[in-house]
């Protein structure tokens, strides 16, 4: 398990944090994800050897945000 | 029919004007409901033989939005 912060600050509102979190938490090895949207970020804590980054970029593009560096 | 414009100033995305226009579109009377998340506005445009103005105050709140006066 690795955990890792994420800056995603398109985020602004509940509604935002939770299509955001549905869809992490829609990951295969994804542990927990907890957006934050007052600070744009999430947390993931999640199985590195199933998930990889590129995956939590496209689940976050998904539900229409964008992850910053 | 009636038009009528109301302030709903809490709304900060699509999504929370998609909740908004959910609830007011879903109350039997109302025509079109358009929310404005950039002005915070909702422009409602209805049979007032039907739908009441407490009527639309529910519906937003129901949506978890306030009507400012």
């Amino acid at each position: 398990m690795i955990e890792k912060m994420l800056n995603v600050p398109g985020m602004s509102c509940g509604h935002c944090k939770a299509a955001v979190e549905g869809e992490l938490n829609a990951l295969r090895g994804m542990e927990k994800a907890n957006a934050d949207v007052a600070t744009g970020t999430v947390e993931v804590y999640y199985d590195e050897s199933k998930v990889g980054t590129e995956d939590l970029k496209s689940a976050i593009e998904e539900a229409g945000y964008t992850v910053a560096d």
